[in-house]
């Protein structure tokens, strides 16, 4: 039995296989997950961001929790950590801390670490994200750690994306707030027991606010209608509500998890759901392609020509795209 | 006269509305980068980067003034946040507090905010170094907002890096400090007047003693001697010193600066300088070629092919491999 199927069937060290072929690119996993891919699209992404310090690893461990006592949906968690090219053994030591998960079989946990280029670990964290959703896993959850580009592009890989904050975290944190804002569906102040909640909440209210008619641009083409009310929502527009969540102790989860579900009804209202998976895999095209099409062009040209060019260029008797243009017409003369 | 002709001259305006050119992918910037090219490759470049909080800005204003004052370089300043789609105003804030600088002709700040793609803007900040570095500005510190695999990128524009920390910063800093170790060629405890300086300096020495083997690895091709004195260097292997400071005081600057320069040296004579300088242009030459190879398949498909293939994909027709292998192949066809 090929391991797809073995996958298919629910055999977890079967798919462990798999994760682990993906994140070496091993070329064996490609031909599995071809085979698996007609049965992904089923799965519900959710992307959890945020600065490093706000807890989001518990906050993440607590709404999988949630979704399997109450919903009683198989339940995956992606922890990719895209500053660490080592082991991602930070965001493994975090994980063996939630005894409420280990041994559920109904859970899945997955750490991921950068290896070599950043569009690499994206494409990887894309296709472990389908390997689950082709295992039946019914709730992926992908964590990020930290809150720059490199996570707001993995957040665009889900339905439903959470920005997690909390008090008192330096003062520069509001720089990274202000950009962050527009991929958040969900704002989440976690250890909102701590002092200082309520600036952090005020601050927060006051950016979405400001951000909010360019949110509307980028989501919705440019129709400006005036909000009053920032925190309602409705079909047309949905406006980030923030939640409030101690994750350690479990408070607020439930309201939280209510939120999720009820942006997940928005998109599939809206038609904003299919629109996300298609812009979603359009991208996944696209990196397939410029990857091949690199390879393509390397096996084409000889390295004794490309490092003669490249010599030229150090020695600035090229600029770069002179350079580029000289590479790519020296494949055009061969052929 | 052309513009490029009035940056080597000095004038700043031509220098400003280069960069604004360069940010905005104005074509014309392109010819101008090309005339200015041969005229770069002399600038000192110096990546700051660490997390949310720990005063980077501050401390590159610092050590900007410290090159004014002490050495009588011309600095330039990009400061690069990856986070905001918006307008770096949260950056530019902090720039605007820092009068001694200001008015200083021989001095030039620029603040960058993410348009798009990442990849963007790596090579956008690629090619504002070159037109500083063109225009005669022989210190350049690159200034990235945030400490993920983005601002790794960013950093590897530079000769010289630094990480920087702050004490008492959250629970989770570690993970950051794991991964952007790999980085260093300076570690720098800023606001080391707090309490806590102790333990964040003996936590960044303990991880510096672990990463240090793989650091090896990484930059030397697999030596593997063992050092017994983790703080000392020599000409063979760097090993990153610790440097205090308190940015917002000066106090540390004139040693750190004395170590960013000691750095400088170690790289010139070891042969390090030209060999990063070679990567850096190749990395610039590989993008380039990535992004002429898929605009030109872009030219090759027709809109309405891509979006059947796309079509196929979305409902799980085709794989993303076979959709890939189907655009390529429909451009085989019709040459």
């Amino acid at each position: 039995m090929r391991l797809a199927e073995s996958i298919l069937a629910g055999n977890r060290r079967a798919l462990a296989r798999l994760l682990t072929w993906i994140e070496n690119e091993d070329p064996r996993g490609f031909a599995e997950l071809d085979a698996l891919f007609p049965h992904t699209g089923k799965a519900f992404l959710i992307g959890v961001t945020g600065a490093p310090g706000t807890g989001k690893s518990s906050l993440v461990n607590s709404i999988a929790l949630h979704y399997r006592q109450h919903h009683q949906r198989k339940v995956a968690i992606v922890a990719v950590d895209p500053s660490s090219p080592f082991t991602g053994g930070a965001v493994l030591g975090d994980r063996v801390r939630m005894r409420d998960l280990s041994g559920d079989p109904g859970v899945f946990i997955r750490s991921m670490a950068s290896r070599g280029s950043l569009g690499g670990l994206a494409q990887a964290t894309a296709r472990v994200v389908q390997a689950f959703d082709a295992a039946g896993y019914e709730v992926i959850l992908i964590e990020t750690v930290g809150a720059g580009q490199a996570e707001v592009d993995i957040a665009k890989l889900a339905h439903t994306t959470l920005v997690v904050e909390a008090p008192g975290l330096g003062d520069d944190v509001q720089a990274i707030k202000a950009g962050i804002l527009e991929i958040a569906d969900i704002l989440v102040v976690n250890k909102a027991d701590r002092p200082g909640v309520e600036n952090t909440e005020r601050a927060l209210r006051g950016m979405l606010e400001l951000a909010h008619p360019v949110r509307r641009v980028f989501r919705h083409h440019g129709k400006s209608m005036v909000v009053d009310a920032p925190m309602t929502s409705d079909i047309e527009t949905w406006i980030p509500p923030i939640q409030r969540t101690v994750a350690t102790q479990g408070t607020g989860v439930p309201e939280l998890v209510e939120a999720i579900e009820k942006h997940a009804q928005h998109l599939r209202e809206n038609g904003d759901w299919d629109k996300r998976n298609r812009v979603r895999l359009q991208a996944e095209l696209e990196d397939l392609l410029r990857e091949t099409l690199i390879r393509q062009l390397r096996q084409r040209v000889p390295p004794e020509t490309f490092e003669r060019i490249l010599d030229d260029l150090v020695a600035r008797r090229l600029s770069p795209r002179a350079a580029a243009e000289a590479i790519l017409s020296s494949t055009r003369a061969t052929t």
